[in-house]
């Protein structure tokens, strides 16, 4: 009943065998080699874009705050939602790589944000205002912080609203395989084609073992990027292993296998605690994450089984056996369906 | 005959089937699993430190630029020597990570600088001058840029210029397992016996796939390191890949028997290629690399028979065949000796 | 009837006869004259602090830059209003001296926030959390950027929320004098014994040329200011001349005289507006700068008379000569009293 | 006998009158008044260039560090002299404002280099190679740091290895007047007409209160300038008198006058104490400022007669009365003749 996160879960069978495979003789070193160059022909390829650069990276936040470092100048700010990773989980990487830009939440979801809103967010900086945050990137994220999906419509009309503004839009694609699969679309449809100008692109979370893409549409923008990437120590000597990773993660769609797989067996979990009293759904479960208002003494007795997840608000200590507390839950695709009936099982029998 | 690098060699198998065998279930991530403990706990031991701070990165440079971060403020400057990897070949990653500080190379040597020379750099910076440089760490390499070694007696002497002056010491050790075999010395008596405050404890060069420790053996100097490897975009979250490589690198000390095999192939390379005419070592070499002149034409003809290693100085194109060109060999564990024999012998019987 | 800011206003003469006093003879330079020394002791004097670092800079954003760079590590967030001057109007100069800190905004009103309110931003945060933000300081600004006051007793109880969280608290006292005057206390009063760490001391807006007092109560926190303001480009060759100003307009009482005579016209100004038809104050005038909205015909009619002042929210052009626009009215000691009575009379006066 | 620095002297009273004169009624603020304006368009005539960029500032390090951060990239390195003031003068302040370059020394000589030096150096980072510094631009200090001048053709030879390394050249024109002053030629022949892209043109030290001009004859390498100067706290809110100063400055040839009445009082300072026993001059006095050699016990003399000027090598306290000991002697246009009369009285008569 391990639901905590999907970079909790091992390394997929394929990838590791990849690594193992690419374990074979010397061969040149910082991507000189020939797997590294197939990898990033893959993911050209997959992205129907074969002008785009492509790095391979060790962590999302390097994917991140490489990329909006090459997009943003450091007294420019970056849109994005009110809880998005880059704005609360990194660190304030974003503001290293970029040299002191500002991050602006826009409109008061927690999760997405709309054009509309988005106009709002850049209308309140004058660019002719010298003292003000000049006009940086657009950021979102899909599969967002929330576990919800952006349609491409929606992108479409964000990129709209970047597009006038002249700024360029970059996708937080932690989970982008899950989203794709979710939607039924192609990474191509997920990013270019609905304007998108940059992604990192996850595979970590998704069965690879610590590598994630940073593309970049239009090369010009990518120009520094190797730059930044060696004085930010994140360039690899022993190159071959990140590409044997992508090379498999991109091979036979295993992306999507796996990405489909976490959404079904999320579906499942949901599908297995909806409807137990007190169980309410904070957000629509989209891909394969759901978090979820459960009275306490169910979350007690989920780990007092032994259940592995997060309680996102409230405590679970607490004198109220009743009182809600939201829990996330994330599935990655080697969760066991037994898990899944078993967690719903206790949540289900779970007493005040 | 591929003496291009120590990082263009395969993972050593027993870390690769560490890496395997770590790749079972849903465990926490970020370093909350019990590898990873297990993993710090092994680097505190090899270096008799139960209370060092200890930090797992994927690369070199990582490891040196957190470090110096972590010791260095931004108006303050680096002493290290004037080939320094963290001078010349990390792109900045230092004046990044310590947010403007310089690096002031120390001696006019180009692989090491002594105790006297060390002193004279830095009372050229007066304490009282606010408009100079500020003292800063000092840092050392070992084995050096050069394939040469630091004995331990004269790192005790630079530390000892170090501890009057106030500042820390520094051990980039990227090759340290190659340094320990060759002095026949402990990973203690190497770094803080001798005065080392800290150390870039390399294990990639030396069999790993790509993990480094950051060892820093006063905690309070290590109080933010975790912040600024965050920031950094540098913490891995399926950190037990990371773990597992330096677990198995630590066990039944095998980081000692490949730098030592390392050591003894590179051994075997000089003693097949010294006295061939015109073969000339700009340096003694000491441990697993080494700094060769030889004729155009003996270069020519081990590329062509497939050699691959850099040219450090001149150019393999020119007229004349007699021209002294410098060659850098450098063999990890897992070189051939049938290939350094082969390279001897093309090297022998190369004619003009 | 220029109200545009007290920045636009002259020199006092007493503070420019005080410079022309400076220009005699060879003296040191960067703070090594008498007269710097003086000036120093005669901040601690009005201070009652005679212990506090005292640094002379030539803008408002250089005091609070430096002392936020002095008080914030790169990995803290800053604790502000909405409107704080140093959030949205100093191009990310607190970023910059930061090295890439962040900048929270706490509660909803856009001039202050109370202790209450500052207790849940910083309680957002977790200091066990190493992916978000740490706690850095807390940021008030007195008088507010939109015109109204902190009361002592406000500012005591924010400094208690911030002795408990364990942070710093600075005063960006831009308008510092207007205050003191208009709360009718001292500066200590309105400094370290309200609990407040730092303040950025103003004086270019209430009489002097180009100068600005950062004051640092507990020396520590200052060690390394001269440094930073070193780096940052800030240090004046001949302080002489910001010296003198400093000395000028502390010397019997200068800067409540000239702030006590700004406030004093500033409500002369609002009492012969309010009243209009259409007039409506935004924030209650308490010191020498007021947001009021007025029918566009009554702007109209005073740009058109020579009136010089912001529009901060609305548009001059525009067809419905009745919708309400915001102007922002300042008034520094320079004022002249029939202008103030002139643009009653035309606000008055105006016709749709 | 005040020979410290020509930043010890007074303000010129052409200028201190300007400053009053201007001291008049409510301006806007920023630069929005009509006398910056006039200020930056005589700057823009004394150039005989009209489209430049210009921007007034407080100090030179910020006019040094402001240009070198609108030219170069974090990784990139700035080639300089070994004493350059701005890698040895300023605190990091140009690795803080080009967000961590390096400064690169260029040359043996620590006053000046030449274009072959500059080839060499330039040549040591190849382009293609992402580890190193990639090429920045390259900075010369005209009248030199130790007092010496680069003659038009020297600047052009530099110049022209810049154009064929496809790097900008800037001028620190801390003693800009006077260099022009002593080889007799104008400002654009100092500058664009001799190849410089740039110019931190000094007026502080030649009789100026607090101002330098930041010239940048390609409008578009300045687009962001401004930006860079908010962010670094650059820019004066009472901007009209910054541009007083500038105005009154170039006003009649006033630059010109004050730097060539400088430098005779440095010529005949200097042919007054030539000749004396033990007097040596370490670089030829070509401006006004010399370094001179002396035994102690005429420095000693001077000093307990009362002179003021800084020891740049040697300690004034010690045994030997013969032993040589550096001073350097700066004049300013204030100078009174009958101290330099003086001087060289007490350095003649003076025994050991």
């Amino acid at each position: 009943m391990k639901f905590a996160s999907d970079n909790n879960g091992p390394v997929h069978p394929k990838i590791m065998e990849a690594i193992v495979r690419a374990n074979e003789g010397h061969v040149p070193a910082y991507g000189g080699d020939d797997l590294s160059r197939a990898a990033i022909e893959k993911v050209r390829d997959v992205f129907e874009a074969p002008e785009a650069s492509v790095f391979l990276v060790p962590t999302g936040t390097a994917a991140n705050a490489l990329i909006l470092g090459s997009l943003t100048k450091p007294w420019e700010t970056v849109f994005c939602s009110n809880f998005a990773h880059i704005h609360v989980d990194e660190c304030h990487a974003p503001e290293a790589f970029t040299g002191g830009a500002k991050l602006t939440p826009v409109g008061e979801s927690i999760d997405k944000f709309n054009a509309m809103e988005l106009r709002t967010a850049i209308s309140a900086f004058s660019p002719d205002n010298m003292q003000q945050s000049a006009h940086g990137p657009v950021s979102v994220t899909n599969v967002t912080e929330r576990g919800t999906l952006y349609s491409l419509d929606e992108v479409s009309e964000i990129a709209e609203v970047c597009r006038v503004a002249g700024v360029p839009l970059h996708l937080d694609g932690a989970r982008f395989a899950n989203a794709a699969a979710a939607l039924g679309c192609s990474a191509a449809e997920m990013s270019w084609k609905a304007g998108v100008d940059a992604v990192s692109f996850g595979a970590t979370k998704n069965g690879a073992m610590a590598v994630e893409a940073a593309v970049i549409f239009d090369p010009a923008r990518a120009a520094e990027f190797r730059r930044r990437q060696q004085r930010a120590a994140l360039v690899f000597s022993k190159s071959r292993y990140l590409a044997a990773q992508i090379d498999a993660y991109l091979t036979d769609g295993l992306w999507l296998e796996t990405a489909g797989e976490a959404n079904r067996l999320a579906a499942l979990l949901e599908a297995g605690i909806e409807g137990i009293e007190g169980v309410e759904f904070a957000f629509p479960r989209e891909a394969n994450m759901m978090f979820v208002w459960m009275p306490r003494f169910r979350h007690r007795a989920l780990m007092e089984a032994g259940a592995y997840y997060y309680i996102e608000a409230g405590e679970l200590q607490g004198d109220d056996p009743h009182e809600p507390l939201l829990g996330r839950l994330v599935c990655d695709w080697s969760v066991d369906e037994a898990e899944i009936a078993k967690f719903a099982d206790v949540a289900q029998s779970a007493r005040p």
